[in-house]
């Protein structure tokens, strides 16, 4: 079949490559209809690696994927041939511990998409276990379905963050993830987010999506906003989601005494944190890797209204166009924020 | 002062009462603005108890309440003379165990606005804590802070809830409380609340203010509904706010497993629960007593535009209308949901 | 192989029976030492039945085993031959939603050992999941191995209860079940138990084990003690271990404000539960079906000396005897807890 | 009265000092048995000063106190005079949203004994409120109610983890605030305490206080132990109770998939932390500061045997040689855990 594939460093080339899947009792086949871009799969394509993750093989990248089901294995129940679907990108492994458990996420075994060397979606069709394939409701649109893989990281940091009704949260950066966490949080019980970034682009874009105080931290003190917003009481929960390691170093200065701080962006080296200001507010910390059972919950909240991710898909490219996408992607100017690509179907 | 006092069952006077009240050092004075008509109001008129509690001396009624603050005690820092506010009517003891430990709202030493002996403030003014005391976003009406207590039995409920966003809940009973837990619920993270009731119109009034499911429990069966939306996987949540018996026993029929159920209506007799089924689905059952902590969220929420409680106060009285208006709640038409007293300014 | 098979209600032999079992390659097979006789087993020999679970085909009892590892399965890591292991009796489907989600215990699809039509482990050997199957560490023998079942009931209920340190605890039944919920208990964090019965010599037994206070509600009233020891507060978590409907009614009584009920026994029938009694102290309610995840944790306490139950075990039969241990056990005396079976080795 | 004063950096004088203090209707006056010295005592003693808070005039030193009541307040209802009784040496404003909440540690205007500029109890008597004052069990020393202050640091952590029955833990520093740790995480639940320091002595002395396994990290690894005792799996709770910057940049290391850091000590300086390392692993971080509705727990486990800090209290000292115990604690032996001074009586 004809797909994406990641050469090596920099190299992208559209061609045919063997996969061979067989479809198990337990699993759907799926004409694949949209992918967005992550910033991971641009990462690959322009650094070959991410940390310990290395591009020895051509890899077929991509994981933001929805399609439609063409295949259903035996023991497959609760899905038929002809549903509309996104995918888990990640196949944690049934035997192991922290599956068990419930934390398939954590799984060192986990198989996922477009993580060395497993291939991405960016091609056809793929095989997929029914357990982690969700049908989208009828109001969510193909391209909508793809926006749940970066959504489902804003879900699963608002589920850490154990919001209570009516609180009040920082979310730090206004990229793709940054913005999705808001609207988690916002649909979540949030009644106010404050939204940094230096780019007035994105904030400004964000600022219209809901009850989202825009905080352009090159012009204006966060500090100053949180204190007026909360009568200086502080902000209730702290998303990180920039990654930036000077950012990550400040996440206790506009927290409430009792506050929750929860990092979602991966600082690329140690940040170095005051532990002293994080005990004399007792700040709880939560660490988000990926996400794990909320993928039927984004879902409920895009079909019932709670969350349009709409306004954050910006460019939409043609399958045959990949690599212009990539890239763009690797280029993105501040008035983008998504970009996905369309299958021929 | 001029206030409705009830003399005893079934005798209401709009008279002159005298009631000592001396602003301590962390107390504020309060001009009243309106007072919503609550159910345990129209109970002590019509029963002369409810339950241990019983009116023994003329009490004033009245509970629900926002006003204008014109006086402030010397330590009072986070009020001010002109502020707009709505009151907590509980005022706990500041020593007991259970203040101590935060949840005031269970010390049983509480002084409730409206419960006997304590009298409501259904009269010009008050003295009350600076704490229970919150000021109203400017964009939130005296009716709509006089809505704050109700609201806040609905909040706390969905707080004990622990809510993931996404969640499916059944709310029982389309009341005042029923139709304000639905809303709060919502704002905390549900993606669709399912709510049942036998009046018709109650339930259509409500299926307008989000993602609502009505259901005529007369008409239509509970549980298929249920298995429809969730797939038969059953909801994650049962608020029973009822207070009927036999709704209060069937809670666990509808509700998935590991789900969680909130009682927050209060059946007047022991209700025959299955433990067996509870345990088979490994049930979490909260309890609601009153509310604590929650009067900011409410008025964030409402602030941010995330709950909008105007179409639920159906009725309008004059002060001087009051007796007028208990006799309209004891025999209320199902088109209505919430009656509300305007005091003379 | 030659296994105690109940043939029907009150009819068992010792017999041959043919079970073709499969090693797979996440298996394991065991030979069976030691199997406690359990409440449910009796039931079935002196019932037929239990609830919906009837026998109708000749079915094997016994299901809390010890054993030793006689062969692996390909793929099994964590295990070898000649482990002395303990075993958990029920097996989920992996690709159900709830055993995705970690609470596999709740999984309407468990295959549980000597739970009709599933065969129990009265017999010389058993193929089982390794995943369900756990090592015992060098310093517990067969005979406590083969209590981990009974004690991670108590285990789980521990930890729905989630105790905080020094928090007292009423544990109402002093049958296997509820000594075993104390000693949990205590291992989990609490600093006193308070123990009722009404059989004397069982609270003379479990007063030994522990900072326990045996209460003979024949005698005593539960709530004198329970205020005398926690100086009028009541107690911090009530785990109802009896399955008496009077007693399940009853545990809002002795609790304090804020706190926990566990409902571990198992009433037959519908209990009349007062909500308002549970509203006023805003009890949470926890409901144990089973357990998940805790044999680790049950094995990890034996080891380290922080829960003994060796005192628990009262009798000791040989295969050969296993109907008279049935016989003995359906008609009990107070002075025993456990009766156990030991194969030929 | 005659009192232990921190004249100023250095400069200890046993003198006179005039403390005016009016007992309250919620206060009790008690007479001073036995005060502990504390790290935080010796470091005003050697440095002047601990981060912002700065010695500027004459101070009473000491905070770790027992005592018997001699005078009770109108109102104080649940303790009389005799009581022996222990006392929390902080006393917030009761007004504070932080207090209302039930975090009344993290309340910014808590008045805590010697921390400049409020006086503590190494002095004849002091005024305290009933409600932060702590009846001793007959059984408990005014030596061990001397150790509840410390032990409550400890108490507090362990409920911050949230401990669940079996648990195995590492603690970093085997100071008295490690050891008391460690003997709360075992009464909380713990199986299985792994304790590390470069103290050989104090590790030996806490190896013999229950199921804890020292670690001279001098000598051996830490990792291969935790692997060892958890099967490669990793803790599931890590203390970090030295302060030391390294060893609280290492604590994701030891932690398994799902585990919960809990920050006691406090590092001088910001630390660096592998943001990307507690991600991957979905670490709970919390975080620490003194305590907040532990002294009944901390006494609860102390009256029923299941902490004994009896081991740790190491040297005592009479009033008069108050200066002779500071020099001795500011050069501490490596034998030694606790210095205690008693008062005449």
């Amino acid at each position: 079949m004809e797909a994406l594939v990641l050469e090596k460093k920099d190299v992208l080339t559209l061609r045919d490559i063997e996969l061979k899947e067989k479809l198990g009792p337990h699993d759907v086949r799926i004409t694949i209809h949209t992918v967005g871009v992550c910033g991971s799969d641009v990462h690959y394509y322009t650094h070959g690696a991410i940390g310990p993750f290395v591009v020895r093989e051509p890899m077929v990248l991509g994981h933001e994927a929805s399609g439609i089901i063409t295949e259903i294995g035996a023991e497959v129940k609760h899905l038929k041939v002809g549903d509309r679907v996104c995918m888990e990108p990640g196949i944690p492994d049934p035997n192991s511990r922290a599956t068990q458990l419930g934390i398939y996420n954590l799984d060192p075994a986990v198989r996922f998409w477009a993580t060395p060397p497993i291939h991405g979606v960016l091609r056809p069709s793929v095989v997929h276990p029914a357990a982690f394939t969700f049908k989208l409701p009828d109001n969510v649109s193909y391209a909508e379905g793809a926006m749940v893989e970066p959504l489902a990281v804003g879900m699963h940091a608002a589920n850490k963050a154990q919001i209570k009704p009516g609180d009040v949260a920082v979310v730090m950066g206004a990229g793709a993830i940054g913005i999705l966490t808001a609207l988690a949080a916002l649909a979540g019980g949030c009644s106010q987010i404050i939204l940094t970034d230096v780019q007035q682009e994105k904030l400004e874009l964000a600022a219209k999506l809901g009850p989202i105080r825009p905080v352009n931290v090159a012009k204006e003190k966060l500090l100053d906003v949180v204190n007026e917003l909360t009568g200086n009481w502080g902000a209730d929960i702290v998303f990180e989601c920039s990654g930036n390691e000077r950012a990550a170093s400040s996440v206790f200065q506009p927290l409430r005494p009792g506050g929750v701080v929860v990092f979602v962006g991966i600082p690329l080296s140690p940040v170095p944190i005051s532990i002293a200001e994080a005990q004399v507010k007792e700040a709880r910390i939560e660490n988000v890797f990926r996400y794990a059972h909320v993928y039927p919950r984004a879902l409920a909240l895009m079909g019932s209204g709670k969350i349009d991710v709409k306004p954050l898909i910006t460019d939409t490219f043609a399958f045959k166009d990949s690599i212009k996408a990539f890239e763009y992607c690797a280029h993105m100017p501040a008035t983008s924020v998504k970009a996905q690509i369309e299958l021929p179907q």
